[in-house]
């Protein structure tokens, strides 16, 4: 995985031009590469114009899962950046098509336990798969003696529930990790939206979707099939809604680990770094780092000259 | 630490004998060795009798975080067991004890931030501890925008909080991990009463203090320093408190990867596996076991003949 040291693209427009022309679709990465938080990088808009008008595609990849690709949207729109629904991709969406295409386990026994919020809920929905869990205010309680022993002898576990789903989950309790657990003790399949073990905000970091699942892997011993970045299920959604040659495909993202690494792993032809997020320079001029980018720019905007 | 196989005490009094004259004191780990869930095994009082009538010391050594040392006592005479408090060392106690004699923070950054239920509290206080957190209705409730505002600039933090202590909480929720996460990333040292990633109840688990733990260990890359079994500093706790030879000492228990190896790892005269509890005979004969006990009955009440 480990290459030759990234190609540096700031301030040279010949470059630039002829880094943008190998290129059919542009796969983007949005906090720490678009915007930090609720500040938009000036020159974002201007970019994905640019790139627009040279008759790119354009596909925002979120490993956010709390958020449905409508809300996302609104989340877009609300910082200036036009967008459609389609061009979005965000870990909920990336696992109901998972659940719905890839999986398909054979009904009754295809129902899902969502750890999660309303995105979660939403794309489920729009794939037209049964679940449990999410936001539903009967499982944001205390657990009693009672639930010990409806969970120990199963009469409160549904036992359709073929699929436990493990998002970022604001309302997470021990009612809904005890519920999980029986679930996967009893042979459920375990997916997880994506593993990020922190969710950045407020320039700071609180706790993300994979310190919701770490619990239960720790418990059951086995791990998630996580369908966000860099997991190339993904990566395997995202062409097969859009249908593109990888070769003709780049990803663009602030950090090593998820974005440029689901570039890489998914063998597309480009990967472009950004120094806006969370990695630095540093980060893959180390010897011995483990991924490195093939481009990179100070900033998106570097881009449009 | 692999030895030979053990012996089997069972049906032999001669040996059952020589064992018993060999220690002053024995360490009990008691759910699974002296009882199970509500259950109490026939004959544990009468053993326990025995062993006081030849003049050993008891002592009783759990992992159960959420209870003090007085709320355990009462569990063992809920059960039928004969016990004084002094007799009992559980990991709250332990984790307490840790803070006060062994890390000795001076103050006023001395302050604990608190993952669990009220045994941890009741503790701490008993050693005159300040601690903020654990069942502080303050901290049950969802996360707010201005919680993450206030978390990231440290304005709703406690300044003199230099230990985050993570035990089993009934109660955990993202704003409580939120507040711990924040302490740790600012320096507070990292403690867990436990780190067994279950709670065997009702014939089944449910999520134990180590799957507490787990998130803010996956967070921070830091392991915390764990009091409870296996962990010698829950063993050098226990010796500090009774003052005794280990090498006439001997551990009871049910459980080959905390109990057995508490023993070993203590370099304790003996240890003794019962078959009543978790771990089977099948574990310490296969090849490459890396823990086995120096002795074996099939259950505690085969040491009274």
């Amino acid at each position: 995985m480990v290459g030759q040291l990234p190609k540096y693209l700031t301030g040279d427009p010949a470059a630039i031009n002829e880094f943008i022309d190998q290129f059919d679709i542009f796969l983007f990465d949005c906090d720490g590469v678009l915007w930090s938080g609720d500040h938009l990088f000036p020159g974002t808009v201007e970019t994905l114009e640019l790139l627009r008008s040279r008759g790119k595609k354009i596909v925002f990849v979120t490993n956010n899962s709390t958020k449905s690709r409508a809300d996302y949207q609104k989340k877009l729109t609300s910082l200036g950046i036009p967008s459609t629904v389609d061009e979005i991709f965000a870990s909920a969406y990336s696992s109901a098509i998972y659940i719905s295409r890839i999986l398909r386990l054979p009904a009754p026994k295809n129902k899902v336990f969502v750890l999660g919020e309303n995105g979660i809920e939403t794309e489920l929905k729009s794939e037209g798969i049964e679940f449990i869990g999410g936001t539903d205010p009967a499982y944001r309680r205390d657990i009693t003696p009672e639930d010990y022993k409806g969970l120990a002898d199963g009469s409160l576990l549904d036992e359709n529930i073929g699929v436990v789903l493990a998002g970022l989950d604001f309302h997470i309790n021990y009612l809904k990790y005890s519920h999980a657990y029986q679930y996967l003790a009893r042979g459920a399949k375990f997916l997880a939206t994506n593993i990020d073990s922190t969710l950045p905000s407020n320039h700071t970091f609180f706790p993300g979707a994979g310190s919701i699942s770490i619990p239960l892997i720790h418990m059951t011993k086995q791990q998630p099939i996580a369908l966000g970045k860099p997991s190339q299920a993904m990566m395997d959604a995202i062409e097969g809604k859009f249908q593109f040659d990888r070769k003709k495909a780049c990803m663009v993202g602030d950090r090593l680990d998820t974005d440029i690494r689901f570039g890489i792993e998914g063998k597309l032809g480009g990967t472009l770094a950004v120094l806006t997020g969370v990695s630095r320079k540093e980060d893959w001029e180390a010897e011995g780092a483990s991924v490195r980018p093939a481009y990179y720019v100070e900033k998106l905007s570097d881009l449009k000259g």
